[in-house]
């Protein structure tokens, strides 16, 4: 991405490579069939349950001002027109946490001003809505986000972490108050007295710890040795709201004597409930609003503005990182002008306002990885095994395969089919039937293990389309619907959740990796080789390896310190920006260029010349792990 | 083993063979020096909890006649006396969940007789015990344990399963009594009030499944990716009594409104409390039971002599198990005869009798093959590193590594050193050089990566000597000393540990990993040929495994079935002993005597011809796994 401050250049572009695809990001999404329902309600329950959470947060903040429907509302009504006419469609929106902190900051300011108060709140934050749109859409136009290549992986990666961290966080002080007295209930009540507090303390970690070690080990179904094949796949697709049910289930067993109220459970007014849609016609009290505040909503504004422009940022980015091999452009200029609408748009509802949401948005990309290579998988292994039942050899083998993995790429109009993924899986079955030594022999199923061979070969590739984040956002609506059943989950089995997403959002974070790299005893850092790995663990020196995620743990403990300071918190992402110049001017005079390069590669910096130096460690590498039966023969001899 | 049934002539054999490697039983312990600690450990915690839990069984069955402090003390004595002048040292003693049913089936006996009562029960089992030893002393003159040959392997480990199963119940009934009102309390107390026994019962959820999963984590912590070599193996080898410690620890972390008595702890009285030691004197006591009684202990002393005749001999074969390649001689006949003594000794000082417990017998061994293992390891490495260090060729370096090996070989004096163990390293280490291409050349560890190569060379070796059978049951009395201190420890951590053991004694038993093969997917069995298995899964038709392990399950069920039926239960010994018969007449009506040879090898049928095939079979497969890079080449090309 060029960086370009012309005035609307950079929404044009947007426009102009998304709507390119934007015909085939439907097709693209139909073609999945219903297998994409998979994706769909992983992210939905990712998306719905700390929406919920967060509303209830909000309703006690605003002495009721603001519940769980308007968050969900707001998520789905965002998530609805970004799905449709937004220009990423893997970039996911809900109510996020700096929000909820936000408006718990403005709610305390209104309340106490006689010509504001609880009555002319809403309208107000109405008011601070136009002006962080009108600060977006400038920000928008100007190409503000060219900047963004900036943003290396450092500030990205750490950004994620902090995130992680504060769901963590949540889930702690949720299953420690579950130990207290809830601030809204009445103190008199038996489930209240200390004996039963006890007691919901101690279900509340039955609970939480349940959902969390078997929602972790049913998104793992895919490789247990048990079980028919449709049912570990059942269970890795489906297993987070199956573990979400059977723990809600479980919560339900104690009857006898047990008081209700043990275990809590979600609190949120019924949409219909008289007082729940006072927001909605908010717009016509704007008026009522005195100038003065009027104008002094610009100052919340800018912090607002200044955060959506980060946070919506960067989730997109994390979203499209590298290592997806996406084919489809980004779109972040668009994407930051239609958040300017929305935010308009929810303002004058009265409702909170949606932006782009780390964990859920890389979670997205990551399912549809996981669909991509299972759709992938199926139809090369069906080719493959029609091929052997010819008594193909294995060129011809190879060629099928070859011809159906070509059908099954995305037919982009504005750019040529790529030829990388086929030369891989080439090279691969080639060197194969090398090995074996007879390139036209009929080959059968002990030569050539179809199933496995070609999980080997497949390259990540993303199942880019725009269905997948439509039918989230339409479950997200329905859930204002179904508000009776959700106040079944108990909020216990919701801090197991939060600490799943915390855990599930690690995964392939390279300064977490880094951070596992420290601590792991330099006699097993072979195993770190034998799995899939980042180069740098290869080329960069430990020593350096350490300094920098030194460097970068103590930054993300200082990030977390200030989220504690009650309102310069929401400030954070300020600190996490300041990495950009710090990572730009500072740490090139630590570091040697083609180390950071590796650890942290900014397009801004030229490629060291390091090309021949890497093959060959590669290759010795290779070897030395082939000697040892790790991997197969690598053709570098 | 000859089968003979001359008089003491297997008591005669049994001597001899011990006799001859005494010393180094005692030597060979010493030479292990601080390392017989991580055994000692395990396995006194593992003889420790259970037995003060039967304890407390006791206790509340025979109202207080006997508790933990007897169930202790003779555990202790027993194994003193067994590790000092028993046969196979491998073998543990404890008192059993089977003498804790006959106890409390005679203790109400006894109270309901006018002439016989409480005051007079433990001088009645006192000539139960005489007249038992007599029984056990004529089985060993008489040779009996010859027959342990027709105790195949489908008998001993039926009954490990049942006995973890066993156990398991125990660990599940355990818990869910923390909910309710235990039977010696006063139910008026606060902390039996149903808030507060509800919070008991999540609090026991909470610490048991803590304790069992930590447990479990720990004794995988050689293999972890994180930490110091020195950090894993202390957790590994300590792992256990620590995460008892941390979960006692974490049992006191509520202190504020929680009464006294949440979490309930182990009860017991000091064994210097008035009362609590009655039962040494029992002796002048016997001489006032009516004679009738005395001849009708005959018939409970039948039952027992049976139930330990079985329980001594299977404990013992299971703890010398062909996989552990033991090299010193069994020890059966003359082992039942000590027990005879140990029982009259036992019931002349009014405790309960102990014999060879299961799983802790095989657990023993295990612990024993590991710490033999790291011995081996930690001497070859070094030697090794010492070589290579000299610029030695791969050829050097075997022959070093060779009489390395030697050295630690047991000089046994009745028997020429085995060179089995030598020539599996010596060809695979030969193989390695000509993978390599030259056998001359200096190696490197990049070459030969020495302490993971020695961990694939090494066969499974068990360090046999009498020293941690010896300390553990040192330790077990100084558990009598220590009640104080034991009665920190929360029941609930008792019943996870209950659960850690039934699940730690399942691996290794082929009973248990062929009902895991049945629900392996077909498409996933090739992963059980990837890791160390037996040869049954290779040659064996699949439907012929299901078709065995279905039959064992079935037999396995009703044994448990019939331990609930409450005094009949005590007899499901001679369920199992039926399978003897049925193994050796009906199973090879149903099963190709090939096939059962490999499920189930007998002595007593001829190995049928099929070396051949075997041989053939396996290079196949070998072949096959080293084509998709799985196991090195096997050598059989």
């Amino acid at each position: 991405m060029e960086e370009t401050f012309v005035p609307f250049r950079g929404i044009k572009n947007d426009l102009k490579g998304r709507l390119l695809c934007y015909k085939q990001d439907w097709t693209g999404g139909l073609s999945a069939g219903i297998r994409i329902l998979a994706p769909t309600t992983y992210i939905f329950f990712a998306s719905a349950i700390p929406v919920i959470s967060f509303g209830e947060q909000l309703e006690r903040n605003t002495d009721g001002s603001l519940t769980a429907v308007q968050t969900l509302a707001s998520t789905a009504l965002c998530g609805i027109i970004h799905s449709l006419v937004g220009g990423q469609p893997l970039l996911i929106l809900g109510v996020a946490e700096p929000t909820v902190l936000m408006y718990t900051f403005m709610f305390n300011f209104a309340k106490d001003r006689k010509d504001l108060g609880h009555k002319l709140f809403l309208a107000w934050t109405g008011w601070v809505c136009v002006w962080t749109a009108l600060l977006l859409f400038i920000l928008a136009i100007l190409g503000a986000c060219s900047i963004i290549n900036r943003f290396t992986r450092v500030a990205g990666e750490l950004f994620g972490l902090l995130i992680a961290m504060l769901f963590m966080q949540q889930a702690i002080r949720g299953i420690v108050e579950e130990f207290g007295i809830p601030h809204r209930e009445n103190p008199e009540q038996t489930a209240l007295q200390a004996s039963w507090r006890f007691g919901n303390g101690m279900f509340a970690l039955v609970l939480s710890f349940g959902l969390l070690l078997t929602a972790l080990k049913s998104r793992k179904a895919r490789s247990w040795r048990y079980g028919t094949g449709w049912l570990r796949g059942f269970v890795a697709d489906y297993g987070v709201p199956l573990m979400v049910l059977l723990w809600t289930a479980v919560s339900y067993i104690p009857v006898n004597d047990v008081p209700r109220g043990i275990p809590r459970r979600l609190f949120s007014p019924n949409p219909w409930s008289p007082g729940a849609y006072s927001n909605w016609t908010v717009i016509k009290e704007m008026v009522n609003v005195p100038p003065l505040y009027i104008v002094g909503a610009f100052i919340p504004a800018t912090m607002i503005a200044v955060l959506y422009y980060f946070d919506h940022s960067v989730a997109s980015q994390l979203a499209q990182q590298k290592e997806f091999n996406l084919k489809k452009p980004p779109s972040y200029h668009y994407d930051l002008l239609l958040l300017g609408f929305l935010v308009i748009l929810c303002g004058l509802i009265g409702i909170p306002p949606s932006n782009g949401v780390i964990p859920q948005s890389p979670m997205h990309t990551k399912s549809l990885a996981t669909l991509k290579h299972q759709l992938l998988h199926n139809k090369l292994v069906s080719t493959a095994r029609k091929s052997i039942s010819r008594n193909s050899s294995l060129s011809q083998l190879y060629q099928s395969m070859q011809e159906a993995y070509n059908e099954m790429q995305t037919p982009l109009v504005y750019q040529l089919p790529s030829t990388l993924g086929l030369k891989e899986l080439k090279e691969s079955t080639v060197q194969l039937a090398s090995s074996t030594g007879n390139i036209d022999a009929p080959v059968d199923e002990t030569i050539f293990d179809v199933a496995k061979e070609i999980d080997e070969l497949l390259p990540v590739e993303v199942k880019e389309q725009r269905f997948s984040n439509l039918l989230q956002a339409l479950m997200v609506g329905g859930c204002v619907a179904a508000m009776p059943l959700l106040k079944k989950i108990p909020t216990s089995v919701l801090w197991g959740y939060f600490a799943f997403m915390a855990i599930e959002s690690l995964p392939g974070n390279q300064f977490w990796e880094r951070i596992l790299l420290l601590f792991t005893a330099p006699g097993r850092r072979y195993k770190v080789l034998e799995d899939s790995h980042a180069t740098f663990v290869e080329i960069v020196p430990f020593k350096t390896i350490a300094t920098f995620t030194l460097f970068q743990t103590v930054y993300l403990l200082v990030c977390f310190g200030i989220t504690w300071i009650p309102i310069a918190g929401v400030l954070f992402p300020l600190l996490i920006m300041l990495l950009v110049p710090v990572r730009q001017y500072l740490l090139p005079k630590f570091f040697k260029g083609a180390h950071l390069q590796d650890l942290d590669a900014a397009e801004y910096e030229e490629a060291p010349a390091i090309a021949y130096n890497m093959t060959f460690e590669v290759c010795f590498l290779n070897l030395t792990l082939a000697h040892h039966g790790f991997v197969r023969s690598s053709g570098c001899y």
